[in-house]
């Protein structure tokens, strides 16, 4: 009977522990192309489950032409044939503990490529590639007056050739000239400020080399970048989106700690359709040598459900978000009759996506007004390419309008906890989110060069869906938010609408607080919000802060087609003048208290309009 | 008893009977996009042997929005997504009767995909396009000092626009400058003689519109055309061969019968990996309203085996060859031990193709002489990519060469029948074929440009294995053979070597007997033969030709490192000059008996050369 216990408990431990493997035991080693011998790995522990695979610290290199390859739809990113370092493709309860390694690539790679995993974590090694998917140029002289430039750019770190006046970058056997391009400050390491004034378009730009690491650029900018800047640029679309670092589809428990991505050409991060998501201590950073860190967002999650809990992380120098939590609008094209839409995914960057799976609830709404009239339940989804699909449903409603429909999926939105986070110096915004889950956003240091936060949705030009139902933002501090100038509020809530679109009866967003954050602001500007019924805005400090030129850009707080407001207890001290709010006469219910520093609550020409 | 013997006769005509299914009860009528009708239809049919699919007569319109749609490798065309009318994977003895009907397509397709097919076939319909993969214009001016010419071109029939001196081309969606190009004779409706003359540089092309039909080109002719010749541009890889009009791939027993193919952005057929194939009456032909029919070859056959039938067929106006029969080697990258071989497919075109499957028997070779010195077996195939595999052999060789190596799969070479077909008015060759199989090529009409028969083999080029070992080519017709003037002979027989390559210590092919074929040229010339051991060249009859000017273009017969030769009883009448057979000193035990009309078997010193 002892030994018989004794059996039972040995057994009990077995199974609870994950077999560890060292991977050098199967020839992945530094110092050669571990590849192969990886891929082989990999796919030899595909039926076991609680396995992890142990890297000793190193740096191990991977290149593509020996790696699985295979063709790929990646949402966000430009699909096509990829080559994979590691192919997790259902595998159960596996770990990749780096134990601090580096994984180096060369060349048009996916690192992770995670589908159909149950339960896998990812941790304790970083990302990089040998050369960058952007290229960096410091700028030596700067004329102002014909607007050219000398930059210094050495071609064994971003290798070029200049011809005919053009210059073309050399990344993996791709020749990509100028393309999509932003200035960066060394000072700040950030966009320089209003980055938009020193757009250069590649295709009048005239190129003369002058020494081996320099060369002159005439007639492609706006305005000349200053000296000591440098000037980034990125390829163009269809080709300068296909690598992000890990990408995951249809999976579940996925667990990220302590892993750093250095560059990617994409995402660091793209999730498709994974219940349940952990980043813990996730950085998305430049190495030393470079300003710049991903070609696009740090993360990204699309039609995911669960929660998603990205903690202790920092996402920096990226040319994108920090993180976008949202699902997918389709358009239906045709109703077939019994009960099936013929649909057609628009966005080119959701084509091949999984829009759902028989039993996932979904929404059918007015393309015009993005407003949902009916839900019903998917029955079947028969795809008959990467942009469309057949959608059968359970029931449809008795009068199916005959207007523009679309179609989203409800069983597919997450809960967010963003939570401890530090984001700066990135192109673009903090946060989007669009979701019907729970979100929180808290203890963030925000500090992006649009806007904080963006709520938005749309369904005519990204096609993100998710109004949201439940969203806490508090104690953040936003920094500096809105240096580009052009898009700058540390929260906006909105629809994105196009011109064939309207507004429709109900508000499309709902219930957001935003309380209690420090906001240190050059522009004095707080919340923007439309078509939101109940916006809390209170208990929020705003500091007028000089790192930036400062700006009066207009009302504090603007609200349009709003309903159920509360704007009470917020501070602002440092500014020249009180700050505003706004609101359009189609906003109703408006609470407006104890605003210190605020005009508003005591400005009864304003106080009147505002009921 | 009686009633029994009725009802079983009665289940055995059921059995035996394929079921006849009307399209037109499915939904699949003229007049409307049929692709997602006739794509379920398909789909239902799928697990039903012996079914036939019946249209009745009538225009059936193909577009590609609904169409089944899916990454593919298609050999020799570019890979990538493609959509589907006819997609038919894993049919068993499933036929489509076209009941003469015409199929029309409307954008980037392949109009038949047949994979993993065993029995299928094609019946009484014709392929077309509503807009062609090239463009026809035709030389309204020509100015012959400085190269330039005006042209008539109808912008709704070939759509076009011009911009800032360039011209682009739509083609669905897609943008073509001019590219590839060819000038045709109106009069023969076949390339003009000596086409190259023509040739135009549309980097360098400069153009000019006169009126809604017409524009001038400039600067880009080597020589401007005559008026009246039309040019043909038809793009540029990796766009211009997207869509052949059938493809088939690892399948068994396919019919063609009375299939006319009018256009495809590729071949009429592309075949791979399959057993027995036929054709009968099957016609690659162009349109009333243009001169050319297919982009690339008609037909084309790549690792087959069983027979290759092709009888009663016209293949004419396309712009290569109109069949070609080989297999594929592969260079191997690295030998990793344990009989695994490192392979990386190396003609873009065959990247992902099957190479072979367990069982089948494969020879190693040095990729230097093409000359194989191991025979193995496959245990198993890894595929890492579309370029790589790693293969598994049984067994090698004790001392495996350390030169460099390829593959070749015998298991897969096909037998061919090529009986009473038309071949004319196309560019490049009549008949290009390698296997191993046995090759019958009779009662044909060749009038091709370049080459009638071509029996090549390379490692290094167009990697086209096969080696042949047992040719007939008899009672032919071969009629004005080489007007493109560079590649000219009724039959060429080598292996194409290129610089690092070298010949073995054997001949390459084997047996090929060239009898009693009529020859109607223009320029003298008969076979040319390289590395060949056992030849026949019998009872030929050469007929002077004066369809085109008179060309001296030397020896009738050139025999270079061939041995075993027999040249007798053939007649030559109507030339200048005897006809000459000229070898080099390599060549061996050649017989050349009763020869009229030629020179060789009467001039005593060459005699003597010869022996």
């Amino acid at each position: 009977m002892k030994n018989l216990f004794i059996c039972g408990f040995a057994l009990c431990t077995v199974l609870a522990e994950a077999r560890v493997v060292n991977v050098a035991d199967h020839g992945i080693v530094p110092g050669k192309d571990a590849t192969y011998a990886l891929n082989r790995l990999i796919e030899s522990v595909q039926n076991e489950p609680d396995v992890t695979l142990s890297f000793p610290k190193g740096q191990y290199d991977f290149h593509p032409e020996n790696a699985l390859g295979m063709h790929r739809a990646v949402a966000n990113h430009d699909n096509g044939l990829k080559r994979m370092a590691f192919p997790l493709f259902n595998h159960k309860n596996i770990t990749i503990d780096g134990g601090g390694s580096t994984f180096m690539f060369h060349g048009h790679m996916i690192p992770f490529t995670i589908e159909s995993v149950q339960g896998i974590t990812l941790k304790n090694f970083s990302i990089d590639w040998i050369r960058s998917f952007h290229d960096e140029m410091l700028i030596v002289e700067s004329n102002a007056k014909d607007k050219s430039v000398v930059v210094e750019c050495d071609p064994s770190v971003y290798p070029y050739t200049i011809k005919g006046g053009k210059i073309l970058f050399h990344r993996y056997k791709q020749d990509d000239p100028i393309g999509s391009n932003m200035v960066f400050d060394p000072e700040t390491r950030a966009p320089i400020y209003n980055t938009r004034l020193y757009t250069i378009n590649g295709k009048n730009a005239k190129i003369t080399p002058i020494s081996k690491t320099t060369f002159k650029i005439e007639k492609g900018f706006k305005n000349a970048p200053p000296v000591g800047s440098i000037l980034v640029t990125y390829g163009n679309h269809p080709t300068s989106r296909l690598c992000p670092a890990i990408h995951v589809t249809n999976s579940k428990d996925l667990k990220i700690k302590n892993v750093t991505v250095y560059e990617a050409g994409g995402m660091g991060l793209i999730v498709e359709r994974t219940d349940n998501i952990t980043l813990d201590g996730m950085k998305v950073t430049s190495t030393k040598e470079r300003i710049v860190s991903t070609r696009a967002d740090a993360t990204h999650f699309i039609g995911c459900k669960g929660t998603i809990k990205v903690e202790n992380c920092l996402f920096e120098h990226m040319l994108d978000d920090a993180i976008n939590v949202h699902g997918a609008y389709v358009p239906v094209t045709e109703y077939l009759g019994n009960n099936e839409f013929l649909c057609d995914i628009s966005h080119f960057q959701q084509w091949g996506l999984t829009f759902g799976e028989p039993g996932d609830k979904i929404a059918i709404l007015s393309r015009e007004t993005i407003l949902p009239f009916y839900e019903t339940t998917v029955k079947n989804i028969k795809v008959l390419n990467e942009h469309r699909f057949v959608l059968t449903v359970t029931d449809v409603p008795a009068n199916l309008s005959k207007g523009p429909l679309s179609v989203e999926n409800l069983s597919w939105y997450p809960d967010l906890v963003f939570r401890k986070n530090i984001v700066r110096e990135n192109r673009a915004r903090s946060i989007l989110v669009t979701t019907k889950g729970k979100v929180l956003i808290e203890d963030n240091y925000l500090s992006s060069q649009m806007h904080g936060i963006l709520i938005e949705g749309d369904n005519n030009k990204w096609y993100e869906s998710g109004a949201v139902q439940d969203v806490t933002i508090r104690n953040n501090e936003f920094v500096n938010i809105g240096y580009a100038v052009s898009e700058r509020y540390p929260l906006l809530a909105s629809p994105l609408f196009t011109a064939n679109q309207r507004m429709g009866e109900g508000r499309y967003h709902r219930n957001i607080d935003f309380v209690d954050n420090t906001i240190k602001s050059f522009n004095g500007l707080l919340v923007k919000a439309c078509s939101v019924k109940g916006l809390n805005i209170s208990g929020n400090k705003m500091v007028f802060s000089t790192d930036y030129p400062k700006a009066d850009e207009g009302e504090a707080i603007v609200l349009e087609y709003c309903d159920d407001v509360t704007i009470k207890k917020n501070k602002a001290a440092g500014f020249d003048n009180p700050l505003e709010v706004s609101k359009t006469a189609d906003t109703s219910n408006v609470k407006i208290e104890r605003n210190p520093g605020f005009k508003s609550q005591t400005d009864r020409k304003l106080q009147a309009a505002l009921n």
